[in-house]
């Protein structure tokens, strides 16, 4: 049961968004610009990034709707992105992306951590500093929507389906409707 | 040295916000909104809640300025601030205000600790909902401050006098002109 008396029915962090509109505001639009703003990254790498973090913080929810998030973004196929979640240094993702996942999660454990040379290999498979910038505030931002939703003991629906609808429509209509 | 090359002479968050101002937007109306807009626990109270967590966080720059804010919503007084991060229980805070630094304290660790005991201890200092929500969503927010600054390595200057007159602007003028 949610800590504080939530909007009922809503899972994850749409309990919260529908309790405090004045914060769901900012919080949905950083989502929409971080993953679904214009940008050298996909769509699909940048929803990688947030469902790897969330499973690295033990985010049953996060983890479960931004995985769908990341395979809608590849016609339906979970393939790509739970290899990512796996071991990212054996899963078929790029190069780039591998050293970005890399530097994600030092981000997310304890960010001073994030070296030069943790960047230079990055730099080398081809990142901008905007990506870099990206990598590391997405990996940020989930550590922060990560918490919200847990530290709030929200409801986490069990069953992929209602998973799979709602990545499927954060991969195609998006957050700026306040659904984080 | 910052890992990517950020507007020179902007220290901590400034700046990341200077270079991407698409997502400087969501960051400094969520700020804003948290510590600023209005609540029924003081602007005083949230700064100390999100100093209290950079500290636990060891985010120098965000808790020096984030003290220094708090300092400045109490006519530049830092002494109150101090006792509270330094140790909370002790502290010449509300009773209210402690069972929430409490609940911050696991939210920055793993906050899925976050009990309903804990819930209940503050809802039994008069903590309504919105005030238990809130506190969550600060602390959850300064783990994505803390780590964004950290995570590119930005510049921390050392010396309390910047720090101060950036706490004397945060609370008088506060976080919509992309301060964060």
């Amino acid at each position: 049961m949610p800590h504080i008396r939530l909007p009922e029915d809503l899972p994850g962090i749409t309990g919260p968004l529908a309790f405090r509109p004045e914060t769901a505001k900012p919080l949905g639009e950083l989502a929409e610009v971080l993953l679904r703003g214009p940008n050298t990254l996909t769509s699909g790498e940048r929803e990688t990034i947030a469902a790897f973090v969330s499973n690295l913080n033990e985010c049953r929810f996060c983890h479960a709707s931004h995985r769908a998030a990341a395979a809608h973004h590849l016609e339906g196929d979970y393939t790509v992105v739970d290899a990512a979640i796996g071991d990212y240094r054996t899963a078929p993702v790029s190069p780039k992306l591998k050293a970005l996942l890399a530097i994600a999660a030092k981000v997310a454990g304890d960010a001073r951590q994030v070296s030069a040379a943790d960047v230079e290999a990055a730099r080398a498979q081809g990142a901008t500093d905007t990506e870099i910038h990206d990598a590391v505030l997405i990996a940020a931002a989930f550590c922060m929507y990560n918490r919200y939703v847990d530290g709030l003991a929200t409801w986490t629906p069990a069953g992929p389906d209602l998973y799979d609808a709602m990545g499927r429509r954060l991969a195609h209509e998006g957050y700026a409707a306040s659904r984080g």
